[in-house]
């Protein structure tokens, strides 16, 4: 018989999304960012449920408060891929017997300080005794319908772009984790976007707004992950010509001898949008919100990384719970690629 | 340093809590059966967010497929506490190494079965790898603000009535837990009631048209907790003068020489709806649902028994995680009474 580590996180939600009966009418198809629902007059509420489990996603220098705060950003992140404002979570908590009084009051703090950064709030929520800490969060919103972007609409010829730059937490998690040495500015800076990561908020606010998207996914499952989703929902592929990859991911991969495409593709933990554009909309896109535009879109449903001479498939892998995780330095290997 | 379970479950939500800002113009405050957000024209989203954890809330007799939809019930009877029907929700799943696949598949039936029971459906979710099975699900409904049934509007005089008998899932979980001897079907209904509980939905729609209620709550974490909840946020006692005994919880307690009183009062994981009701509305009130009046709102800030000659002070105590738990026959026995 199988195991959920034999199967992993991917065919788990499938054998589980299979055995439910779809909503009528669901505005939101299964598996895409957030799921939604319907309330009439051209309105729909948005939701996201995201959990953080202490033992796979905390490295041991995240402090209780920032697992809180990402446990939020994380959710966040999704409402803001498809253009909805978060306007409240609720939270369940798991604690493991002989958790800290400070520890539990960090929570709170960090819940806290998640929202606020977004303007959203913290309702209520639930506690239970766990065997690892769980937080798990639920963030909803109320959106226009016709607003809303799935990850389903990219046509071949649109622009295909993202909010910021790749490899930056991939190469801050391996400094934590195999204790890497950097300079300390540039340490910081990668630590840094593991610690206390950003949601794309007001970009995914600003975009949704143009009128000019035509798919948009966040990229918390890594940049290869997102196009493979989006060619997946839209049935299209991709042409990309240029590889966002941060300055500060570069540098550490010259360092360290890493290789700094893996860095860029197949992180995950990274909270930049992904988006595909109408190009004839693109120029009035980027005075609104700074993009970076990495290719096109393509009928060939796949994608290929293309400069100059230089032609790469793009592999449909990620960051996987049960494939991938921080506590197994077999699989983290695997993540990101060999030394 | 004071542990989780030197805190116990309360304090760690109220220490949560105080880290919190609130939303500006909540229709629900903290801690009431669920939260709210205002979405304009009378309207509310109200959401319910309740974890399961198999360590702690699932005896072992208990399916998969019956912990999951549990876990959906316990969101629903929140809902149904202040009248709201559930549209739709959403799970966040975590999984231990070495979960079997036809588990997997069972926590999708038991979602689902939960779900459509009740006109819900299940939206999506996310599943992560964890040291217990989780089942973290956020239940959302649309209201009407005028109708929504807080703990909060109880006055001294009016009616205080349940749905049902009290007392079952005590004794059935000793039953599980101790295997403890009875006659078939006795045995069979009081297993029935912990491993197939069912939310009182209907009660509650039904219940919040009628205009009849001051305040409304779940007997989640039992009778006696639930009444102590609607003193504490309606500021007044009550005069009980009969137990709710379920009759199959007297036929074990006589059996087994079990206290009924512990049984009726202090079980918790039951989800009977504990309302109070203007006195004139009362006869209305019964035509449209079955109740069970079981005493009076006072000014006095105590719950009190009387019966007769007999007086008993039902005391604050009931379910709390840390505090009682099912794989710690210690505080079950605490939690149940002693024997």
């Amino acid at each position: 018989m199988e195991t959920a580590e034999d199967l992993g996180e991917r065919k788990i939600i499938e054998l589980i999304l299979k055995q439910l009966e779809p909503m009528p009418n669901m505005p939101v198809p299964f598996g895409d960012d957030v799921s939604a629902i319907d309330i009439g007059r051209g309105k729909l509420i948005a939701v996201k449920t995201d959990m953080l489990v202490g033992k796979t996603d905390m490295p041991h220098q995240m402090s209780v408060q920032q697992a809180a705060r990402k446990a939020v950003i994380m959710n966040i992140s999704d409402l803001a891929a498809k253009g909805i404002k978060p306007a409240a979570l609720l939270v369940s908590i798991g604690v493991p017997r002989g958790f800290k009084k400070r520890d539990i009051i960090q929570i709170g703090e960090g819940l806290n300080q998640g929202a606020r950064e977004y303007g959203a709030y913290i309702l209520g929520g639930d506690t239970s005794e766990a065997s690892d800490l769980i937080i798990s969060c639920a963030a909803f919103g109320v959106g226009e319908k016709r607003r809303l972007i799935l990850r389903s609409g990219a046509k071949p010829g649109d622009f295909v772009a993202v909010t910021g730059f790749f490899g930056k937490t991939a190469a801050g998690l391996r400094l934590l984790l195999q204790n890497l040495k950097a300079p300390t500015a540039l340490k910081r800076t990668l630590v840094d976007s593991v610690l206390n990561p950003q949601a794309r908020l007001r970009e995914g606010l600003a975009l949704a707004s143009t009128d000019a998207l035509t798919a948009s996914i966040d990229s918390s499952d890594g940049l290869a992950w997102s196009l493979h989703e989006i060619l997946r929902a839209s049935n299209v592929g991709f042409l990309i010509d240029r590889l966002p990859l941060a300055e500060e991911a570069e540098q550490i991969a010259k360092l360290h001898g890493l290789d700094p495409v893996e860095l860029c593709l197949y992180g995950g933990e990274e909270y930049e949008l992904v988006v595909t554009i109408k190009p004839e909309k693109w120029k009035k896109v980027c005075e609104q919100v700074h993009l970076i535009r990495i290719g096109r879109v393509t009928k060939e449903k796949s994608v290929i990384f293309k400069q100059g001479k230089k032609t790469l498939s793009i592999e449909a892998r990620g960051w996987e719970h049960f494939k991938t995780s921080l506590s197994d330095t077999m699989t983290l290997t695997r993540r990101h690629g060999s030394k």
